[in-house]
């Protein structure tokens, strides 16, 4: 995968000049981090200040039009473009994607969008506070029709929609009718295996769910499982946060966060288990290359599958409480005396349709996902308004949930997202479910087999997993998209099956079924 | 001391370059904190990089030539510097000191200072470590060398010396004449002090000073003291680090850290104090006139004047310990059982002559600063050469502190100073201790004798105190250097007597005289 070295005077001018933005950013992401996980309350006015005059340096070098210069050079000199996968190559692609999308909306058009979300996600608030959707709506339609122009002003392709356009800033490549391809079959499936489960004579017990913990000893236990599973503390941190999130500042200097509840050790571990996957994955990124494409991650939906494969396929899997169950007496005594890895291995994967998507299981958690793609994709082609989305989003809960929504809080305005403008985001959370159940499949029949696989997990032996990652994902960087990275990876376009094989082996014995 | 509107157009452009690069700075004061307290060993690399770009960033602000004109136009414009210590005034000043002074050093000379102390540093931990002097006597003498050429750039005035030079760097107007017009009366009564307790029949118990007490009790001790005294936590924090620092990035984000010992509350309470008394400042500072000189602390022994005070006159005094000595109970239990009010007050205020600067106590330490100032200003005269040091510096140990230096490692060569090129800043240390005794006997005074605000103590009552250092001392900000502060809030030049009054007051009857 690497290339020879390139003499291009405009490649190592633009490689300066990206590298110098892109180090710039990643103090704005520090100071992100920062204001989450240790800013006093009284900070906030100052930090804002701060980031605000980041964001304008680093605007002003991520449009600056020497750019179009220096990639026009590059794009007409052989010696950069000649091998498309080539280092040069790769980050000349993407710095175009990036300079072209960067400088195609008019700044009017970008005012008007800051302004009217800004009032938007204030409204929406108000509007979930005090359940009244009718408040929101005018701000909803608002926001569908400026994102309609944004679209227009990207582009899409011949046989595609204005959902593309917007859609393509979160995933290169991702368009509706390639959701669509996966999502569809992969409904049907869901709502077929969530009735089953649901009509099983008996259900998970929950107790371990419920179980009054010491936060103290949780955050001892969740650290010992993400340093066991390749974590490296001497190039990360783990602390905590309202919402758990990666920073990934730089390959040696990633920050974790996670949450504790007295009676959640589960969603902890869950928690830390998924932001290790983000951090893993930014660990395992090429050092030589960091600053640039070649070095940076893919996009949101591979992203999510390196968390997901840790929280779901490893975290989630019998042969995994094999090796952890022990920890819990060690840490948590007596008060978890009374459990079986059987009881803790069925309560971390009790599946319970609900109306709360942050807080949904890992196999009803897609049909949220897909319910919000149906509905923005619909709203952005015109077919429904923001008036009618109550009622929409309504009745999709109904068929593919089997659940009634009682207000709007929680429903259609559970959300953020829209509020902010971002349409087209949510299906990479369902990618990248997909995609690490494709990426695991693959993994296991490289190691041997699952057998093999979910043997060195009760031995809590990751690292073999994790090699295979760092080898087939992590060292490409940017190289590939993500559709491609999958064929490259897996041989095979993505499809719903692996995710639906491995659920329904893993749920229906669980449910006796 | 508001001033009027001004229109001055220059004034108001400098204004917002000034605020900017005063912005930006507190970013990277921002990631210096995270460097110290958070960051994972990894990150160094980048980090130095991060801070290398905004430093880049910084210069190229505080040097544009645009500052000359602008300048200029304000000196020449009577409704900005009519009235000299208006705020706009005020900052024409300070912006002109730092200015002129930034732009003075030839660029070949600072290169070669910046290459010299960087090597330096090097070789001084190495000599530290191998106890070999002669290593570092070499780098000693080049350091001079160019200290001497960076003062004769900068200059001094006709009845000083280059000593003066270099100290303007750390506090506006401090000279050699003046720091020794302070130290030697300073010198010849603490040297008498510390003979007569020394001779004193019984020294006091070092039991509490000793004592293993569990570093989490010892956490929540110091912070509850520290909120008691009046840092708002809703605008700060309080973490670990090896050296206790205080970082300011901002009035409303002000950051402490302190350290803990198992066997030494008394040095994080001392220390947790001390950054507190800096931390107060801090939080105190005018809020409106933030990112300019008129909203800044004064200078390095002003802001010890504050750290010490609290440390000291506060923290050391007989109605702290009557109101602090129930916490104790409260906090460590049992382990405290056998303690006396008294014999806690007498450990904190226990007097020991030894040989590292930073380990020294409340009275001692006047004594290793003084040494640190007559060896530089010597060194800077040419009277000695780096090759004399040892021998000074021992002798010097000998007469003041009456202890033999049985190696350099704990002697000449335990402080890194000026291996980093750092000549002139060690006095303002004991300025601070100076000016801390008189500014305390000043608010006495004000609030009506020092037994009326010891009584406020025992009842843990520190608000007037810092209200009469708010209203005195921190919402001035730079509009008076730190001799000219002295003088206008305690109507005297700054002396010896309150610091020496002080100690012997407090000191004899705890020694039995």
């Amino acid at each position: 995968m690497d290339s020879p070295a390139t003499t291009s005077q405009a490649y190592t001018e633009l490689l300066d000049h990206q590298r110098d933005a892109s180090l710039l950013s990643s103090t704005a992401s520090l100071l992100g981090w920062d204001q989450e996980v240790m800013m006093p309350p009284g900070g906030l006015e100052h930090r804002s200040r701060q980031l605000a005059q980041l964001a304008q340096m680093v605007h002003a070098r991520s449009t600056d039009p020497r750019i179009a210069d220096w990639l026009s050079a590059c794009e007409a000199d052989d010696s950069v473009t000649k091998d498309p996968l080539s280092d040069a190559a790769v980050n000349v692609r993407e710095w175009r994607r990036g300079y072209d999308r960067s400088t195609k909306l008019p700044a009017a058009l970008v005012v008007e969008m800051s302004e009217t979300t800004s009032k938007a996600k204030a409204e929406w608030a108000e509007a979930r506070k005090a359940d009244e959707y009718a408040r929101f709506a005018p701000w909803l339609d608002k926001i569908i029709e400026l994102s309609r122009k944004q679209a227009e002003c990207y582009g899409w392709s011949d046989d595609g929609e204005p959902w593309d356009a917007l859609a393509e800033g979160y995933e290169a490549g991702m368009t509706a009718a390639y959701v669509e391809g996966v999502f569809t079959p992969l409904r049907d499936r869901l709502v077929g295996l969530l009735d089953r489960l649901m009509g099983a004579g008996a259900q998970p017990d929950n107790g371990f769910n419920e179980l009054e913990l010491p936060i103290a000893q949780q955050e001892a236990f969740v650290r010992e499982v993400s340093a066991a599973v390749g974590f490296d503390y001497g190039r990360g941190r783990l602390d905590v946060s309202s919402h758990p999130f990666c920073s990934g500042t730089h390959y040696a200097d990633i920050r974790l966060t996670t949450r504790f509840a007295k009676n959640n050790v589960n969603d902890a571990l869950g928690s830390t288990l998924h932001e290790t996957g983000h951090g893993l994955y930014e660990q395992g990124l090429p050092a030589e290359h960091l600053g640039t494409p070649r070095g940076n991650a893919v996009g949101l939906s591979i992203h999510e599958s390196q968390s997901r494969l840790w929280e779901n396929q490893v975290g989630r899997s019998r042969a995994f409480w094999t090796w952890c169950f022990p920890k819990l007496a060690q840490y948590f005594g007596d008060a978890v005396g009374g459990l079986s890895p059987d009881a803790v291995y069925a309560a971390a994967n009790r599946v319970q349709p609900s109306l709360i998507r942050v807080e949904a299981d890992e196999a009803t958690y897609n049909l949220h996902i897909m319910i919000r793609f149906e509905l923005e994709r619909a709203m952005l082609k015109g077919d429904i308004k923001a008036a009618d989305l109550p009622e929409a989003w309504n009745q999709k809960y109904r068929d593919y949930l089997g659940i009634d929504v009682p207000s709007d809080a929680q429903g259609c305005l559970q959300d953020i997202h829209w509020s902010m403008g971002a349409l087209g985001y949510f299906p990479t959370y369902t990618l990248g479910n997909l995609y690490s159940a494709q990426f695991f499949e693959a993994a296991c029949e490289a190691l041997g087999g699952s057998d093999t696989v979910h043997g060195m997990f009760e031995r809590g032996e990751f690292a073999p997993l994790l090699d295979w990652l760092r080898t087939n994902i992590h060292s490409s960087g940017n190289t590939y998209h993500s559709a491609e990275l999958c064929k490259h990876v897996t041989g095979k376009d993505l499809s719903a099956d692996p995710l639906m094989r491995q659920l329904e082996n893993k749920l229906l014995p669980i449910y006796g079924l």
